[in-house]
This record gives C-alpha cells, sequence and structure tokens, in this order.
C-alpha cells in the first residue's frame, strides 16, 4: 500500500463521534453528550488519519468534563470527548507512521482521528506492537494504567520487601498494576474491591494475599485481619469513607499514594475531605499526589518491565471490552461508577 | 554548696501541682483540673530535683488531654500535667547535675519535679545556658517548638531560596521559628494570623513579607495578593478553613507540612478534613506529617544554629510571660484556643 493511496477512500468514510454537549452535576446521562457523523477529515502534509479500534474507559475522564483549573484542560462544550484508544494507521503522509502501523494515543471518542504533525505530538501517538501483547493490553498494563500504577507505586510509594501495600479499586486497571506489582517486590499486598467475584479473581488469579469486600463488611475489621503489621502504604484510588479508614491503620512513615478518588466524581456537594489526615501527624506519614503524564519519559523503560513479567507469567492483564462502537461510550463510561467493569474497562469500535 | 547539702531543705517545701481530673470535652474548664499539693518527694539514689521556673504552654497539649493512640501517650486521670519547663535543679546525688544548674524537660504543672534516674532521661532533661539567652529562649526559639519549626521547615519542607513559604500561627512559637528560618533560606514569606497586632508584629519585627489577618478579611483574597507566584511550603499549624484555602493555591510538587491543627483540637464532632486534598493530586504535592521528637539527635546542632542567629540578629525569640504560678496554668491554656497569646506564652512559676 502506497503512502498516499488510502487518501482517495477517506472521503468514502463516515467518523461516528460522542461530543460533551453540556457539563454534569453527578453522574453523567445522556443530555451531557451530542452524537454526531462527519466525514473523516482529509490529512494536512505530514499528518496520519488513524482507524480508532478500542477505546479506554477512564474514571479521570469524569473530571475532565469539569469546567475549572485541573492537571489537564477540561474537554471543551462541543469537543469530541477526550480519550486514549488503540488504531490502526490507514493514511500518512509522515514518514515516520506507515499505514498499518499500530498505535495508542489520544484519539477521542470518534472512529477515525485525522492528526496534524503537531497533533501527533500532541495525542501523545506511539508506535505498539499487536504481537507482544493483545490490543486491549496495550490501553491497559501497557497503557496509561499501567504506568499509573508502576509509577504511582514504585516512585511515589517506594515499597520495600516485607512491606505491606494496600490499594483500592483493586481489581480496576490502576489497582490491578499496583498489587502485582507491589507483590513482585516482595511486599505483602491486600486489595480493597466491591463484591465476591472481584475479590476472588484479585487474590486467586492476580496472587494477591487478601482482598477486603467492602460491600460484604466492614473494611475497618478486614484491614485488622489482613494487615496484622499495619499499612505501610496506601494507594488510593477512591477517597472518601475507604480512604479515612486506612488512615487510622496506617503505619510510621507510611505513604499513601493519591492517585484518584473514584467515590467523590460525582459528588454533587462537596468533595469529602480525609477527617483522619492527623494520622498523618501522629504518624510522621506522607501524601502524595501521582499523575501519570509525568513519567512520560520513562515510559519505555515501564513498557519493557512489564512486559518482560507478562511473559514471564508473573503478571496479568485483565480487560473488560465491550462490544458496540461509539454509541455505547456513555453507557460505558457509568459503568466505571457503578462498579460494573470487571477489569480495565474497554470499548471495542472496529476489528 | 554540696551535692547533698539541701535535701534537709526539701521536707520544709510544699509543691503545689495541677493534674488532670477529667478528659475535656471541647475547651477544657476548671471540672478538668484538679489543684493539689504535696511535700516534696526525696531524690533515690542518683537523682534529683528541680525547681521549676518556668513552664511551657503549647497546643499539643490538649491533645495530650485526649484518650487514645497518638504519638505520645495521653496523660493520666490524676497525674500531674505534662508540660515542658525550664528550671534549677536545687537537689542532686548524682555526678552528672549539679545544684544551681539550670535545665529544660519535661518537669510537669508543678513548682518542683523529682527525677529519678530513669525519669531524668524520659522527661528528656538538657543543660541550659541561660547567659547565652533569656530562659524563656529555651522554651521558644531554643526549646521544643523552635526544634519543631526549624526541623519541620528544613528537613519537611525543603525550602528552595525564592520560593513561597506561607505559615499559619505565624505570629505563634513555632509559627515565627518558621517565618524567620524561611526568610534566612531566600524565601518569601507569608503569615497567616489573627489580628492587625499579630500580623504588624510578624512583619515590621520578624520581617516576613506579608502577613494577612484572617480576622479581618479573606485569606483566599489576601494569598492571592500576597502571593503572585503561587504556594510552595505551606506550613500549618491550624487546619480547618485555612488549610483548605491554601490548598487552593498550592504550586507544583507544593509541600504541606502538617504541624498541628489548632482549629480543631476542641472540636466535640467530627474534624474537619481538607475537602481540597485532590489538588494534592492535580499538582503532585505532598502533605507530611512532623513530629519534633524524631529529631531529638539533631537538637544540639539546631540550638547552635539558632542561637548563633540570634546573637546575629537575625532571628527573634518573642515569649509571652505570665506571672501567677501554676495556678493560673488552667486561664493560661485556654488563652492558646482563644488567640490571646501574643508569641510563645509561658507561664512565670518562680524567679
Amino acid at each position: 500500500m502506497s503512502r498516499n493511496a488510502s487518501h482517495a477512500d477517506l472521503t468514502q468514510l463516515i467518523n461516528h463521534q460522542v461530543r460533551l454537549a453540556a457539563r454534569p452535576v453527578g453522574l453523567p446521562t445522556m443530555d451531557n453528550w451530542q452524537m454526531t457523523t462527519e466525514p473523516v477529515a482529509q490529512p494536512e502534509l505530514d499528518g496520519i488519519v488513524v482507524q480508532v479500534l478500542m477505546i479506554s474507559l477512564d474514571p479521570a475522564m469524569r473530571g475532565w468534563m469539569n469546567e475549572g483549573r485541573s492537571y489537564i484542560a477540561p474537554v471543551g462544550l462541543g469537543d469530541v470527548m477526550r480519550a486514549g484508544g488503540v488504531g490502526r494507521v490507514i493514511a500518512s503522509s509522515n514518514r515516520n507512521w506507515q499505514v498499518g502501523d499500530h498505535v495508542s494515543g489520544a484519539f477521542g471518542v470518534q472512529q477515525f482521528c485525522t492528526l496534524s504533525p503537531t497533533a501527533i505530538r500532541a495525542a501523545g501517538v506511539a508506535r505498539i506492537d499487536p504481537g507482544s501483547a493483545p490490543l486491549s493490553a496495550w490501553l491497559n498494563a501497557l497503557g496509561m494504567p499501567g504506568m499509573t500504577g508502576y509509577f504511582g507505586l514504585l516512585e511515589v510509594g517506594q515499597p520495600k520487601s516485607g512491606e505491606t501495600v494496600v490499594v483500592s479499586g483493586a481489581a480496576g486497571a490502576v489497582g490491578q498494576m499496583v498489587g502485582q506489582v507491589a507483590r513482585i517486590q516482595g511486599c505483602r499486598v491486600v486489595g480493597i474491591a466491591g463484591g465476591k467475584a472481584k475479590c476472588d479473581f484479585v487474590v486467586n488469579e492476580l496472587g494477591f494475599d487478601a482482598c477486603i469486600d467492602y460491600k460484604a463488611g466492614s473494611v475497618r475489621d478486614g484491614l485488622k485481619q489482613h494487615c496484622p503489621q499495619g499499612v505501610d502504604i496506601y494507594f488510593d484510588n477512591v477517597g472518601g469513607d475507604i480512604l479515612d479508614t486506612v488512615l487510622t491503620r496506617i503505619n510510621m512513615r507510611a505513604r499513601i499514594v493519591i492517585c484518584g478518588a473514584i467515590s467523590q466524581y460525582n459528588a454533587t456537594e462537596q468533595v469529602q475531605g480525609p477527617k483522619n489526615y492527623l494520622s498523618l501527624l501522629v504518624n510522621r506519614a506522607r501524601m502524595e499526589g501521582i499523575v501519570v503524564f509525568d513519567w512520560a519519559a520513562r515510559y519505555p523503560e515501564a513498557v519493557q518491565q512489564i512486559a518482560g513479567w507478562m511473559r514471564e507469567g508473573r503478571l496479568q492483564s485483565r480487560e473488560h471490552v465491550l462490544d458496540g462502537g461509539v454509541q455505547r461510550f456513555p453507557e460505558a463510561l457509568n459503568m466505571l461508577f457503578t462498579g460494573e467493569n470487571f477489569g480495565k474497562l474497554v470499548l471495542k469500535v472496529a476489528d
């Protein structure tokens, strides 16, 4: 296929998109979204067109829908919703990218993404190897959640062999990675997840030492039972009451890695602050935020390490793949907040 | 004076004491205290007797009155209230301590403290030099508050020249030290204090760049005005709304040093957690607790450094000295919580 052969075909293609129509209050509804279609945009000189194959669903998306200062600009009203994805280059006039290349990047919730050379950089487009791991794994263990868990645990958490690591959202994309990497570091690993199926998965398939089902009983009792030596690292994906409970069980010089607060993202009133934060004082402990983009220069090193552990059978990447195309995005996103996903949630858009 | 000369005199002395009679709910009242008198206890072999000259009043005392786990055991019901102080050795059969030595240590709220060799260590008794700084300074810049501010700022806060440091309780014992040391490190220093007199003192006498009067206006507006480059270090002595407000103004990789939460110590319901804690995530910032006792091995180094700055006129130690003896302790303690003290609060017990 020559570099320009497919350009003529692009005019035949319709691009289905999901745009942010209104900023949500609480849990997003269909009123917050607009479904649009338009012809695929022609690439400019040195641009590319990517056909999106899978879209990543991330709790952080809820924050991107809000107005106001954060670690990244909000999605503009009327804009295609921001999303990471994997896809295939179907047109290119850029010598660095060949038609047929598999790539990951922030392609948005749409079927096709036309990128200028500037946009290629801005979207963080990277070549991926679908031969070394399934496509969906490039949105999970080898993608942003994997990078978040890897650097958040190792660089912010600084685990030492023999320490006890607790992670909430344990069956989720980041939680899986944190627990498995902590185990590889020689830590005792205790997950917190909702429901027996997730807890069983985390213990039996991912090799956590224990998992506390917060829907079935008291998290405090679970921590007492499963963390007899206290908690040295708590990797928090949920915030709210669970954060407060873990704060009562931390050890001297514990590290609390603040990665997310999914229990609070749809709060219509104030975020619930950790009322037990003075445990940081009593225990000379540290609470610190992680944003994965800070570690971008070291993604290749992490991908190589994690892919190696996967090949050796020491680390799994479990995805929950939904069919149905971009139209199903609104429903899929809300599954994250109701806890219906089992593993990293991914929306399949094309084969 | 021979080492044993004064032992006979001890039997003539009456020791007035303040004991914890009941655990307070909210602000302590007279019902929480019991005034007792007893003869001064005879020292055992290698013990000493200290006449207390000044007693330190510290916000942390409120925490010691509560039941339950903290960084230090609670004061027992019926026990003499724990307090740091300075005093003079009036009897000694221990070759390391001479009658007439000036000492600091945890002597409690009483006029005389009889210490066994074990208790000398437990109380952290240390020789002080009243010639190099006034006695009261040994409870302030050269005492626990000074050590707290010094190590909390330098070791936990890690200031760099040119950064902006904000400290609450700026006119208090720890706040004074934090701001002055930050200034010496080349930082921009902004205090938060209650009332014009305290703010003027902090700016005009201690050399802070600015001080926000939280009683006179909006702390948020004050931070916008006085921290145009944002906040790199926030040294928190107060908690509550002020902590939450500062969290909205922090810079990337900011450090929040949690030293205390005086606004919350008398809370009869739940402590107010920082609802803006997710600013730690957005800004990859860190919140960490400081407990001064961790740095005990390095107190001599800090005392030497701070005393040097005092001699050079670069650092001041301002105390608020109350007369009236141990009987005035209950009233004096509550002055901390109503903000009536101006500088480090000290109760004079004897000359």
